[in-house]
């Protein structure tokens, strides 16, 4: 509570920039601001399939300005930049299989498109303060877990690649430059307002659709594989108050959770939440067995230290929330 | 001279490409190559300060074929990978301090410019064997001496992180896609056949143009930053070890020396070398200390137990055979 009370102290009258704010993290972190009194502009251009839904934002549509550009437009960025005090970068190519057969939506939007959020802050905005989220997909195979920021970051994908360059930018830039920024690495994130379309990414909301349309999910290889899925709220209570933190900025930082829960143990509990479903074991493409990283739980005494955020919602509470949020708006997902 | 022999059997009518294979290292490749009984074809477009130089490969005009294109040209690069044994991957945006006010080639050139590589590699030619050259730039600041390859790559600037990037990419593709590929960490490279039009990179060979000229070379700081200066010969000579020994493929591979020497000896050994100009101490500028990574030597443990390669010529000998290059052919350079 005390928390919350200095983030709204933090952010009240402040202007804010969300990239990608009409998608699933970036409409929640929305929502946040806008209660917290700050002043958020939304830059987004509803890329097909990468989560953009005019629906997210419903209970805060009065109070957002939305700028429909791309990413890659410089000038569009140059001036949305102008005059902001932070920056939420979340604008992003997330289709994890489409990067597998073309690399090049990534490249682009994900690298070329924080460098130009990135250059645009250093020639018109320098003192604005820069969030950028990356994701645990960086760290790529671990055998000690929970993973430390300070651990090697070899990434088996396309996309984990361009978010790690992305990431080495920001600090760049940081450092040499002056524009500060900390970069996130979050963790599987779940909950209501994420894409429902397909299962590209967002694994755990799309198992909730499978239950809520009756189907059957299906669960890879044994079941056994672990990750540390962490529901939305703390996410956006996670990036609050490392935005708020000043000691944060030219920091690597996880956002996820040191408790691991295996995908069987997800998918029989989504069962039992929603009273629906069904689950089946099912082997691994070719393709996506060689870009598994394995089990995945962060290690948290970072953020713990640095802000005093921990997660705060388990995964029965988190997936309630997310089943029923489905449940009544499911039709403007699917 | 086994080395010699073993390698003039690999690479006896092979098909070769050299991408960037115009600038210093890829001619010089090239002109070992074509040596060793090889069919080289270079890909260059001879982009303006990036060392690209038609008198570069004059030993064996005759003997190499040239595509004169962009490595950003993807129908071009399609065609020319068709067919090749071994792809030599050099093209690369090499201008350091361009990169420090514009991200944007490093990001086109050396991040798409090799996504473009691999894809072409992967749809028409996946048997090819790619080695692609980065640098000891992407390990950034280091502390331990000499750093070997499972150190952290904490790179300072765009360059160092579009071929890090470019690296971890390579490495994706020979996991997830069958095309094998090694990824080479170059240390400073100097001898004859290197740009001396500007000091962005290539700063060895800069210093022999100032003492030719008769000019004074400007050591940077108190000149005790040390760097392990790898002679061209030697850097060739492991290229063509590592590209034929199958075991190199998938691995991160350091091309450098153990013993590193210092800025000051260098610029004081090439006044010697030369028996002209002279030495002057200089401070960093602000932008140049925020990316100085501080000292380097190289681990070559690596390299040396998977091909036997190390390093046979010293800094005196070295510099000495590039004093008398440019001294016979310096009007094609500057």
């Amino acid at each position: 509570m005390l928390q919350f009370l200095l983030m709204q102290n933090t952010f009240r009258g402040k202007e804010i920039l969300i990239t990608g704010g009409l998608g699933f993290i970036g409409s929640n972190l929305a929502i946040a601001l806008v209660k917290a009194g700050a002043t958020v502009t939304i830059l987004d251009n509803l890329t097909p399939g990468q989560g953009g839904n005019l629906f997210n934002i419903a209970p805060v549509k009065e109070n957002v300005s939305i700028n429909y550009s791309d990413i890659r437009d410089r000038l569009a960025v140059e001036q949305v930049v102008k005059n902001k005090d932070y920056i939420f970068h979340l604008a992003r190519q997330t289709d994890h299989i489409l990067s597998l057969t073309d690399p090049f939506p990534d490249i682009d939007v994900n690298i070329r498109g924080t460098a130009i959020i990135l250059e645009a802050c250093k020639k018109y905005n320098p003192r604005a303060r820069l969030i950028y989220a990356g994701t645990r997909g960086q760290y790529g195979k671990q055998v000690k877990l929970p993973v430390a920021e300070d651990a090697p970051a070899n990434p088996r994908g396309i996309y984990e690649i361009t978010n790690l360059t992305a990431e080495k930018m920001v600090l760049v830039y940081h450092d040499v430059h002056g524009v500060r920024g900390v970069a996130l690495r979050l963790t599987n994130i779940y909950g209501p307002r994420s894409q429902m379309l397909h299962d590209h990414y967002g694994v755990v909301n799309w198992f909730v659709r499978l239950v809520l349309e009756g189907k059957t999910i299906p669960v890879y290889g044994d079941g056994k594989l672990k990750r540390d899925f962490l529901y939305i709220d703390d996410c956006i209570g996670a990036m609050l108050a490392v935005a708020a933190t000043p000691a944060c900025y030219g920091e690597i930082i996880n956002v996820g959770r040191p408790d691991a829960s295996d995908f069987l143990t997800l998918a029989k509990t989504i069962v039992k939440v929603a009273k629906k479903g069904r689950v089946a074991l099912t082997p691994f493409s070719k393709e996506r067995a060689a870009q598994e990283p394995g089990d995945f739980a962060s290690d948290i005494a970072k953020i713990e230290a640095l802000t005093g955020w921990k997660p705060k919602t388990g995964l029965v509470k988190g997936l309630q929330k997310t089943v029923a949020y489905y449940r009544t708006y499911g039709k403007n997902y699917w």
